[in-house]
């Protein structure tokens, strides 16, 4: 998949690396920055269970580093990543500290290309839920978002006008690896408020003004997209325009609002509550 | 309540501080360390909002402290707390971020007294709905988890084993304040298993080996205690053996598991589902 590089069919090259002052070395750790991401259109994973995640899912390895001392249990994803034409750098386990930023980091490190789905190319159909989010600001709650929408089976995410980056190292780690099976569009308001007219789909959106008990309604006939808005400031008045119905789950106590992946998630589990059932269940 | 100090009925002071290498600001920016926070049994809390909801929830404050520039803002929680006796410290904004290690720091911080709950003082009651983590790891889960409990409405947490501090300040973050709604109590694993066969409450565990969906379950019949286990290795054996039922909550997809803040959050909202009413359901 990497068509921009000129190492595309030719294998990847295996090179060790000492130094903090190389340039390759330099290049991985500038993309803490987000717009060192965005320049290279890349973003770093962390560790051999969120790597293997992504080579089963269809990615690949632009440059694997690994510490001296995995050798031996990176050796799968080295040869996987060399033979796709990604190189592999292989690193004192102090120079892994410097790219992850971390106290005990992981070991092996990828850089992958990152990967968006065109908005226009998406039309929900019968049976699928799909997660538009409203200038999401935490990378936690972004990336716990993704693993749910895997979870529950979503079709995907969109990430509707200034949403923290999706690739940053936080994000992903939270994402559990589901970053790689979850499709991620973005948009600007008004283009998905446009893309919005030209869908079969029931656009549900919580609000704490939502006059709509969340459990009252029937998400089994049409597409569901579900709009969440923003952490302090819920929903866009623009957006929740769009929204019919417009929902609200019921709260107790004094807590001014539940966390936004927590609200997410059991919005998600209502939504898709008919599809959602244990294998043993299915089966008797 | 500053029990404790000789303080408790004369009204606090209020002082100018300048330096970081003040005695009284080098036992707060202390209470970073869990030690250090064990050892004084306070914790921090940030910003006026939560500190308004402490002093409205009963809690007192025992030092604040607050930049010069925010002496207006702070006035009405600086009048509250030297009247219950606390201290008022005002210091320059590069103090408060050596205190929070934020950059950008919050301008008013309180040292609150730590409250636990004793077990042996819970019973739970008709209608109630406690939260028991096993050796929960993560602060912004505890936090997260602290917050959903209030928002529907249950009664308390009871933290089981090794678990992740609930007065660090990322958790207290979390909760967004529920921290001083929420009572919490601490247990080892076998002083709560010799609780709960005291209670008359359905203990419900929920595990990737459970065999009941967790919406087959009648949650209103008895009080519940919901079980739910550590990120990494979920409930455990023992755990595990006290509960009836062992339920699961379906996932489709490739991700592993739910984060164990939305599936205590998508459990909570299951079993308090009849419960948790809009208000103006409530009025039709």
């Amino acid at each position: 998949m990497n068509t921009v590089r000129d190492t595309i069919s030719a294998p990847g090259r295996v090179k060790e690396i000492a130094s903090l002052a190389n340039r390759q070395i330099k290049d991985i750790r500038a993309l803490f920055q987000k717009k060192q991401r965005d320049r290279q259109s890349v973003f770093l994973a962390e560790g051999q269970k969120l790597l293997i995640d992504a080579l089963d899912q269809g990615w690949s390895i632009r440059t694997l580093v690994h510490a001296k001392s995995a050798a031996q249990s990176a050796a799968k994803i080295a040869a996987r990543t060399v033979a796709a034409g990604g190189d592999v750098l292989i690193v004192p386990e102090k120079v892994l500290g410097a790219i992850t930023r971390r106290d005990n980091p992981q070991m092996v490190v990828g850089v992958l290309e990152q990967r968006f789905s065109p908005l226009d190319a998406i039309s929900p159909g019968t049976g699928d839920t799909w997660v538009a989010l409203d200038r999401v600001r935490d990378p936690g709650n972004l990336g716990t978002i993704v693993r749910t929408a895997d979870a529950v089976g979503a079709a995907g995410i969109i990430l509707v006008g200034d949403c923290v980056d999706p690739f940053s190292p936080e994000t992903v780690r939270a994402t559990m690896g589901s970053v790689f099976s979850i499709p991620i569009a973005r948009s600007n308001r008004n283009a998905f408020i446009e893309w919005s007219k030209m869908q079969n789909a029931m656009f549900v959106g919580t609000h704490l003004s939502g006059s709509v008990d969340y459990r009252a309604v029937d998400y089994t006939k049409q597409p569901v997209v579900l709009l969440m808005g923003n952490e302090q400031q819920g929903l866009d008045d623009e957006l929740t325009g769009i929204c019919d119905p417009l929902v609200r789950i019921p709260q107790a106590g004094k807590a001014d609002s539940l966390n936004l992946a927590v609200s997410t998630g059991v919005m998600l589990y209502e939504i898709r509550r008919e599809v959602l059932t244990l294998p043993d269940k299915e089966q008797s």
